[in-house]
């Protein structure tokens, strides 16, 4: 159930797996399989047409024997019984399964502010922005005229949001309730070069705030904004205002299916992206899945990790075995404002709650040898456990080249190496492809000084 | 011994290690150390001078208390009394020494050809390309006037100094003795799109070819150039040759010490790069070591090994125990008309010279989602143990992220990770940066689909 990165990936992979397998999608929107992720450039107008997000056509589905069920809702489910209520464009109808496949999503919560709201809808002027017709309608809207907009939350939609909308020529104020950008993805520490080049951009940013009441007549006039260092309140003025403060993944089906949420209250799967519910797997932003290095459940919110999930569900459910490895790194990256930001591993606050003592190396070099023109400047991040210097987790930043960076590290993450490991490995080296000492040899390095000086025991 | 890449590397990591140790480097030439790797772009010009390469200047090694001595010739060893006699600018002396660290380097070899030479010397209008003065000489003479050059070698120096000289106007042509270009570097089946982009820059590219001759009068007029294939022979017209057909280890005040030699007949050296002698270490262009894979000894003969062995040898012959890894990867990358190659782990021929027997995919993808713009191709071959699909060696190329690439996958192999690992391992994703399903994981997956193909024994 649901079609999207998930989705599709479960039902591509288990055609691989199964060739004569009955393989049915049931799809609540209007779209066949898009890209989520490149919403934000196709409303920059980067990718010049929402429809060339789509990556898997109808016409794709058709060709291997899969069937797309548009506009259709699954209601009901009867798991002892193995069958299925949907209501849809072709009627309302019931069907048996062998297996389920819940890639149902998230839907996006609503941060409580007053007036957000007219009725049981959100008022005129504010926009979500999670799917496709939620893009659409935005855009829409900002094309008619040079808007103000308040983006609430900074995490990678906000952010992404906001530098499509500053690309359109929009004046742009994003609010955070935590201390800083991308909370979910870096350190606030990691932050200064991006926050730097979001204010020459000449975005406003007000972090550790909280966005207290909309107001207006019939069409929004601005924001009351509480710094919350101070409690002091400000009146902002604003026409359009975008709520990106998460999601809440859709389980309702899967709770009357009879599957355990987890920790976050996502369904709970395991490394075959099997559920409690022999037979029922879920996949994507409605489930979540361990971490690799805390083993704590955590909810899976990338499209990345939706379409690996999708592939090792959908093979499972038509008699293949694979696994996941043990656990997430929840490798990320982004490009904002010129600057590519990349992570893996858990934030440094979760490997606290989690009780793993680390140490961390911050070092800077730069993608190029020193005498070779066009180097940019790079800032990483590395951590290692304080016990062993078995690696943790990285983030990195600079203009380039940090994304495969994070990947290299993640490599030898997965494979439980350490900073030992990470300072001996070789790295390619040419003057113009990047310097013969790299920026993560440099950070191992680095972790290996701190790690002698500490003695084994820290 | 030897104040290049290795010798510097040793005796910086040596004072970290151990800040009273006497120190000394003896160095034959006028250079402190100075990246070898960066000369191509310094005769491009887009390095604007040969100084500029110097890394570690002669104060560096005076803020370091490190002795450097140029212009210096070590002219005898004596390993049993551990003492050594030089001859150089600061008189003709005799020195005793606790550990000594052989980083002697190569001298470039010099092909048989007819007339290449004039008496002991090679004859005027044919250069060598290996130190700064080399490379001196060479732009001295092509800044007089536009040259006919032939290039005879096209390991990564030859077409390195052939993109030099054919930004600088001259007119090219390479010869290679083997079937294709950087034949040390990648399998003759991916040179393709390489070749592609040489043949369209105006380079003439012969392979599979040997030079037989030299001729003219006081200046060179020509080559005698025969085709192996068909023993067919033509006169080129130059006026300029450049010999870039590899490097011989300088090894004699080693045999003389007693270290002995390996099967390339480099310096043989374990994983502490210590020599068969205790006390005598080796490192850089010198020596060999074992390659991680093959588990045969490789010579060494890129300054990133270099300075990796550098810092062990350096280390260990002041007290420390640091080891490299079970074995080099050899990573390596360049860029060469646009086209950035990389590659990790050894050639197939040396896989198949060493009885492994492996499976191969060779897959195209791109550097981002299709949906994106300016995404740029990628062309990948990936090679696993056909036993039990244990990762082995990668190729890749395209215009960018080709180095990077390799990197993830060499930290995959150093740490014995298989194909199932790669097509599971996270890879960073976002539209701006990196596709969702990156080439790395199609290959992976290719070689998962052969490999169950296959079955097990293959």
């Amino acid at each position: 159930m649901g079609g999207g990165a998930a989705g599709a990936s479960a039902a591509q992979f288990a055609r691989k797996e199964n060739r004569s397998a009955a393989i049915h999608i049931f799809e609540a929107s209007t779209h066949p399989e898009y890209s989520r992720c490149g919403l934000p450039y196709a409303l920059s107008g980067e990718i010049p047409s929402f429809e060339s997000l789509i990556e898997y056509s109808e016409e794709w589905f058709q060709r291997n024997k899969i069937n797309l069920h548009l506009s259709t809702k699954v209601v009901d489910i009867n798991a002892s019984q193995k069958t299925l209520a949907f209501e849809g464009a072709e009627g309302d109808e019931k069907a048996g399964y062998d297996s389920l496949i819940f890639t149902t999503g998230a839907s996006p919560s609503i941060p409580k502010i007053e007036s957000v709201s007219a009725g049981d809808r959100l008022r005129k002027g504010v926009f979500l922005f999670r799917g496709m017709d939620d893009a659409k309608s935005l855009k829409e809207w900002c094309e008619s005229r040079a808007r103000k907009v308040l983006i609430v939350g900074a995490g990678l939609v906000g952010l992404e949001c906001a530098e499509a909308l500053h690309k359109l020529g929009h004046q742009i104020t994003v609010v955070e309730y935590l201390e800083s950008v991308l909370p979910m993805m870096i350190d606030p520490d990691m932050a200064d070069p991006l926050l730097s080049e979001m204010i020459k951009a000449g975005i406003e940013i007000k972090t550790f705030a909280a966005v207290e009441s909309v107001f207006g007549g019939k069409d929004v006039e601005g924001a009351r904004i509480r710094n919350r260092n101070d409690d002091h309140s400000e009146e902002l003025s604003c026409d359009t205002v975008i709520l990106t403060t998460g999601q809440r993944p859709l389980t309702s089906l899967a709770l009357a299916a009879g599957c355990a949420l987890g920790r976050h209250g996502h369904i709970k799967v395991d490394d075959r992206c099997e559920t409690n519910v022999p037979g029922i797997f879920a996949a994507g932003d409605c489930s979540e899945y361990k971490d690799m290095i805390t083993k704590r459940e955590m909810p899976v919110g990338m499209g990345s990790l939706a379409v690996k999930m999708g592939e090792i569900a959908g093979r499972n459910a038509v008699g293949g075995d694979v696994r996941l490895l043990a656990g997430f790194l929840n490798s990320r990256v982004t490009k904002l404002f010129g600057i590519e930001i990349a992570a893996v591993g858990p934030l440094s606050t979760e490997l606290s709650a989690a009780e793993i003592k680390y140490i961390q190396s911050r070092v800077k070099g730069s993608t190029l040898p020193a005498y070779y023109p066009g180097g940019k400047d790079l800032l990483m991040k590395l951590t290692a456990s304080r016990e062993d210097v078995r690696l943790l987790s990285c983030q990195i930043m600079g203009k380039e080249g940090c994304g495969h960076r994070a990947n290299v590290i993640g490599a030898l993450i997965s494979a439980g190496r350490s900073a030992q490991d990470l300072a001996m490995l070789e790295t390619t080296y040419a003057p113009p492809v990047a310097p013969c000492v790299d920026v993560i040899t440099t950070a191992a390095q680095a972790i290996l000084i701190k790690s002698r000086r500490a003695g084994p025991s820290g």
